[in-house]
C-alpha cells in the first residue's frame, strides 16, 4: 500500500512522520501526472507546491485555519489531501470536481477562486471576521507572483500592512504567472533572489538555526529570527513588503521540507501581525516535461506522459478563433506601426505567440492588470497608436469601468478582441464569457462585433482599424472556426449587417443566430425543415449599433423571428432584439410584427464540462433547440 | 491690472518673472475661492497646487508636452493658465466648463477624467506611443497618496517600472485623499516624511545644492544629485518605489517655488527613464476653512468666504438619502456586531460619518479599492458577518468582476448601498450612475431594491441584511428623500412587490416608475388627468428577480404600462419588463397583452448640470415626460 492510499483527510498526513513527506511528495506527482495526463488541467502550477501543501496540511488544522489559494489552479495537492483522491478522475470534467477550490466541493475549500489577486482581500476579511468574534485560527493566502501584479493584491496588501491582524501571505515566486512575468514588482522579486551577498549571510543563519537543539526552546529561535530580521534590515530584501507593513520573511526554498517546516512553524506559533513568506518554487517541479516548458503545461489538455505530447483532438479541422486573429493582427501589424498588441499575461492563450516572436516591439505584455491594459490602450489611442487588447471575455469583466470611464467616454479607437466569449468547458464558471454581450450593450459608444466565420474575423478585425470610429469589441469563443464559412457576397462589411446565408422559399420563420452560432442555426433549419417548417438563416454579426430600420424591414417578413446566442439571455442580444421590436411596433415601422423568440444561457452560473455536454444540458445543441423551437412556434 | 489678467495661454506665463510667480499664485487662489464659492467646486484639492502647476506651465510646454491630472479635481489652476478663465464662473454648470480636465474641452486636457488612479496607465501609454514615433515630448502625471491607494495606479507603476521610458509621476502628497487616508502606502509615505534623521541631511544637500551658482553649470547640479541619491540609497526613503525600477526625488515642499523649479528642471532636462518626484502639500492650501476642515473642502456646493459656511438651499427640508441609510444602518449595527461598514474613502459622502464616531470598530474604511472593498466584503460574509458596502454607483463599475466572481458565483450575504445612483448633476458624466441597472441585472442570484421613499430604504436595509439570501444591491439618487411619501400598507415586504400607489377608477394606463421616480410618476398622473387620461401608479421597488405572475396579472389589467427610471434604457428595468411581458405572451399568461413604454436615458453618456436642468433636457422631467407620453400612447 502506497503512503497516498493511506490518506484521505488532513488528519491522515499528520499521522506520518515528518521523514516521509519526500516520499509521499513524489507519489503525489507520480498520481498528478497520471491522471491529469488523462483529464488535462493546470499540472504545472500544481506540482509546483506539493512540498508547500503538504506542509501546510501538516502543520496548521485545516478547515479550522483556512487555506485561501489565489487562482486556485495550484490546489490540487490539496483537493487529494482533503478527501477528493478518488474523485480525482473526474477534474474539470461534467459533474466531476472542479478544477478550482470551490466553497460547495468541500469546507476545506474556503474561497471559490478562478480569476487571480483575489485571495489577500478575501483572506483580509476573514481575518477581521476572526478578529472581531475573538477567534484565533490561522488564515493563509497562497499567491504566485504572477497574481501578484494585478491591482487587487494590491489594494488588499496595502490595506494588509495598515491592519495589526495575524495572517499570512505566501507569495509562491516561480517567475512566471501563466507567461514569463512581467512588471516592476517581478524585478524586484528577481533581485531579491539574485542578491547573493544576502543569500549566503542568510543561509549562514539558518545553518546556525537548525543546529539549535529543539530543547533549547523558542527563546533561541526567536533570538535566531531576530537576527535574521536585523540582517535583513541591513540588505533589505523584502523592505518594499516591511514599508507597507507587512513583515518579510525569505526568500526560502518552497521545495525543502526542513525550510518550510522552520518558517510555517515560525508563522504559526510566534509570528504576530501580518506575514509574507516569500517561497521560491519551480513551476512543473518533478516533470522534466513541464519544467521545461512551463508555460504550455501551465493549462493543458490530456497528453502523452512519455513525450509529454498533447494529444490532438482529432476533430480539430480547422484553424481556431485564436490562431486566426493572431494571424491576422500580425499581418495587418507588419505593414502598419501603430498598430499594437496588448496582452494581459496571455499572449499564447490570445493567439500571439508568432506575433510577439515576430514583432516584440509591436507587442506590450502588461501582466496579470487588466485594468491597467484598457487605460494603457487609451493612453496609446489618444497618442494616435491604433492598441488591440486581447483577452478572454471573463477577464475583461475586470475592465469594466475602464472601458466606460476611459475608452468609451471619449470614444477612443481601441479595439478589444474578446476570445473565449460564451462557454470555455471545463474551466467552469469562474471562466465562461457569459455576459459580454449584456454588460457591453449597456456601455454607449460602443461597436460589438461578433464574426460567424474566419472570414467575419479578419473583416471586422480590418474595419476595426481602419473604419469604424470609437471602441470596437470583436468576440468570439474558445475553439474552432467553422469548417465550411457561408459565402456571401462582401455587402456592408463595415456596418456588419445582418447577413442573409440560406433562404427556403416561403419560409414564414427566421432564424438569426449571433456570430458562431450560425452553424448551430444552419442545422437547426435542416431539422425544422425535415418537421415540416421552413425557415430563413441571417447571422446577426453586430450586436451593437443595431441596424433598426434594416430590421424593421426584415422582421417584416416573418411570423417568426428566433435569436441564437451564446450569452445570457438577461440583456444578450435578443434583449437587445426586443428592444428594437418593440420600438419598430410603436412607431408603426413594421409591416407585420413577428413573435420574437431567444434563445441563450440561462440567468444562473452555468457549471463546467465539455462545450458540446453543456450545450446539450442548456437546450442549445440542434437537437434540443430544434425540439424547443417547435414547441414555442406551436405554443 | 492684476498679474492674472495678463494670462491667457502658458505662453503669457513664462513671460513673467520668477520673482512674479508667489504674487501670481495668490492672485489664484483669490481668484479661485471666490469664484468656486459661487458654483461650488473641488476647492481644497486645487488650492493645494497652485504653486506646482505654475511651475508646471512655466517649465514645461503643454499642450506638447502632456499633463495629466488623477481625477482632475485639482486642475482649476492648470484650467485658468490654460485660456479657461473667463469661463471659469460657468464651472461645473449645465453647458460650463467641466470639473475636470476634458480632452474636447481643450488641447491642454490630454486625458479626461473623473475617477481615481488611471493617470499613471494612461500616461504610460502616451509615453509608450511617444517613443515608437521617436518624439521627444515630455510626459507628467500629477496623483495624489489617495489615488495611489487604488490598484490601477499600482498596475501602472508596476508596468512603469519595467519600462525605461521617459516620465515623470508626481506624487501629490497631502495625506489626505477625499477622507484622511488609510494603508500600508500612506503609512510608509509617512515615514518618508516624519524621518528627521534623513531630512536634516537632505535639507542640508539642498542648501548646498542652492549655493552653487548657475554658472557653474549642469555637472556639478548632477553631481549635487548623485549625492542626494546616495544618501537616499543609505536612508531609503523611496526605496518601495526604487525597488520597483522607479527612480525617487523627494520629499519636496510642493509649494516651495524654488525645490519645484530645481526638481522639474532636473526631470525635464537630465533625467531619463521613469521618476518618480513626492511632493509635499497642503489641501486647501491658502483658505483658513479649506486648511483646517479639507474633507467637508474637497468638494464643495456655494459657500459663503468669510465664515466658510455651505449656502444652504432653502429646498432641503427632507433628509436625504444617504443620511436615512447611514442613520438606519447605525440603528441596525448597534444591535448586532455582525453588521459591518464598508466605505471606500467617502464615510461622509456615503451618510456615515455619524457611523464612524459612534461604531468605529464596525466601520472599514479601505481606502480608494473598490475592487478590495468587494472581494474584502466577500472574506467577511464568508467568515459570518453581515457587510454593507456603501459606495456611489459610477464608483461601484470598478467592482464589476469582483462581485460576478467573488460574491454572486458564491451567492455570499453582501449588501451594496449605491448612493448617487442616477443623474448625480455637476459632476457630470464621469460620475453620473446610469447604468448600474444594466450591469447588476445582468448578474445571477442578485437583488436588486429600488426604495421610492426613507421607509422603502429602512425596510430593505433590514431585509437585506436579514431576509433575503444572496447579494443585494439598494439603490437611489443623490438628493432629498420624498416630503411626502406615499402610505402604503407593509405588505410583501421581504420580496418588495410591485406596490400600487394611486389609482383612479376606471384607468386604463399603469405609470410604473422604479424607486425614486415615484414623485415623477405622481405628477404626471396629475397631468394626465388634466388632459383627461386616467392612470394609475404603482411602485416597481425590486428590479431583480421580478415576480412574474404578479406582473402578469398586473400587466393583462391595462392598455398601456408605461416604466419610468433613472438609468439607461439599454438592460434598465423597462427592459426587463419587455422580457417579462414577451415571455408572458408566448406563454399565454396574460388575458390582455398591453403596450409597454419604456423611458429612462437616452443610450449615450450624459453631461453636467443641475439634476432638474438635466432631467428637463432628457424630457425626464413631468412637464416634457407627460407630453411624451400623451403623445406615445396615442401613436
Amino acid at each position: 500500500m502506497s503512503l497516498l492510499d493511506t490518506i484521505t483527510s488532513p488528519q491522515d498526513l499528520k499521522e506520518l512522520s515528518t521523514k516521509d513527506l519526500p516520499a509521499l511528495a513524489t507519489e503525489i506527482r507520480e498520481f498528478l501526472i497520471h491522471s491529469v495526463s488523462k483529464t488535462g488541467g493546470h499540472i504545472a502550477p500544481s506540482l509546483g507546491v506539493v512540498e508547500l501543501t503538504l506542509a501546510l496540511h501538516y502543520l496548521f488544522d485545516s478547515p479550522k485555519d483556512k487555506f485561501i489559494w489565489d487562482v486556485g489552479h495550484q490546489a490540487y495537492t490539496h483537493k487529494i489531501i482533503t478527501g477528493r483522491k478518488e474523485q480525482f478522475f473526474t477534474l474539470r470534467q461534467y459533474n466531476g470536481i472542479s478544477g478550482f477550490p470551490h466553497i460547495t466541493e468541500s469546507p476545506h475549500d474556503a474561497l471559490t477562486v478562478g480569476h487571480a489577486s483575489t485571495s489577500i482581500s478575501a483572506s483580509l476579511g476573514m481575518a477581521f471576521a476572526r478578529d472581531l468574534r475573538k477567534e484565533t485560527h490561522n488564515i493563509v493566502s497562497v499567491i504566485g507572483d504572477g497574481a501578484m501584479t494585478g491591482g487587487l493584491a494590491y489594494e488588499g496588501l496595502n490595506n494588509l500592512g495598515h491592519s495589526n491582524t495575524n495572517m499570512i501571505v505566501i507569495l509562491n515566486d516561480n517567475e512566471m504567472s501563466i507567461a514569463p512575468n512581467v512588471g516592476g514588482m517581478s524585478t524586484y522579486l528577481t533581485k531579491i533572489i539574485t542578491d547573493k551577498r544576502y543569500t549566503r549571510l542568510k543561509s549562514n543563519i539558518w545553518n546556525t538555526l537548525d543546529q539549535i537543539p529543539a530543547s533549547l526552546g523558542k527563546k533561541l529561535q526567536h533570538l535566531g529570527h531576530s537576527i535574521d530580521d536585523n540582517l535583513k534590515k541591513a540588505f533589505t530584501p523584502g523592505k518594499l513588503f516591511e514599508d507597507m507593513g507587512i513583515k518579510y520573511l525569505g526568500p526560502i526554498d518552497g521545495h525543502n521540507f526542513e525550510e518550510l517546516f522552520h518558517v510555517l512553524t515560525y508563522a504559526r506559533d510566534e509570528n504576530k501581525g501580518p506575514l509574507l513568506i516569500h517561497t521560491l518554487t519551480k513551476k512543473g517541479k518533478g516533470y522534466e516535461p513541464a519544467e521545461i516548458n512551463a508555460t504550455k503545461f501551465h493549462g493543458i489538455g490530456s497528453f502523452d506522459i512519455e513525450s509529454g505530447e498533447v494529444r490532438k483532438e482529432s476533430s480539430q479541422k480547422t484553424p481556431s478563433w485564436s490562431s486566426i486573429f493572431g494571424s491576422t493582427l500580425l499581418e495587418i501589424a507588419r505593414k502598419d506601426a501603430r498598430v499594437l498588441a496588448i496582452t494581459a499575461a496571455m499572449p499564447n492563450g490570445t493567439g500571439l505567440e508568432t506575433f510577439e516572436k515576430e514583432l516584440p516591439q509591436q507587442l506590450i505584455d502588461v501582466g496579470i492588470a487588466e485594468q491597467h491594459g484598457a487605460t494603457f490602450s487609451a493612453g496609446l489611442a489618444l497618442a494616435g497608436q491604433k492598441p488591440v487588447f486581447a483577452l478572454y471575455s471573463s477577464f475583461l469583466q475586470r475592465a469594466f469601468d475602464q472601458i466606460i470611464h476611459d475608452i468609451a467616454l471619449e470614444k477612443l479607437n481601441v479595439v478589444f478582441a474578446i476570445d473565449r466569449a460564451g462557454l470555455v468547458g471545463a474551466d467552469g464558471p469562474t471562466h465562461h464569457g457569459a455576459f459580454d454581450l449584456s454588460y457591453l450593450t449597456t456601455i454607449p459608444n460602443c461597436t460589438i462585433l461578433t464574426p460567424s466565420s474566419a472570414e467575419d474575423l479578419k473583416d471586422m478585425l480590418y474595419s476595426a482599424l481602419y473604419e469604424i470610429e470609437g471602441p470596437v469589441f470583436i468576440r468570439y469563443p474558445r475553439g474552432t472556426t467553422p469548417a465550411a464559412p457561408p459565402a456571401y457576397a462582401p455587402q456592408g462589411k463595415k456596418e456588419f449587417l445582418p447577413q442573409q446565408v440560406k433562404t427556403l422559399p416561403g419560409a414564414k420563420v427566421l432564424l438569426l443566430p449571433v456570430g458562431d452560432f450560425l452553424p448551430t442555426a444552419c442545422a437547426v433549419q435542416e431539422k425544422l425543415h425535415s418537421a415540416g417548417i421552413l425557415s430563413d438563416v441571417t447571422s446577426l454579426r453586430c450586436v451593437k449599433p443595431l441596424p433598426h430600420d434594416r430590421l424593421y424591414s426584415l422582421f417584416s417578413a416573418y411570423d417568426t423571428v428566433i435569436t441564437l446566442e451564446n450569452n445570457s439571455l438577461i440583456n444578450g442580444a435578443g434583449a437587445q432584439l426586443l428592444q428594437v421590436l418593440q420600438q419598430g411596433a410603436h412607431r408603426g415601422a413594421l409591416s407585420h410584427v413577428p413573435k420574437l423568440l431567444s434563445y441563450g444561457y440561462p440567468d444562473r452560473f452555468i457549471d463546467q464540462g465539455t462545450q458540446e455536454e453543456l450545450l446539450q444540458e442548456l437546450g442549445l445543441a440542434p437537437d434540443p433547440l430544434t425540439e424547443k423551437i417547435i414547441q414555442d412556434i406551436r405554443a
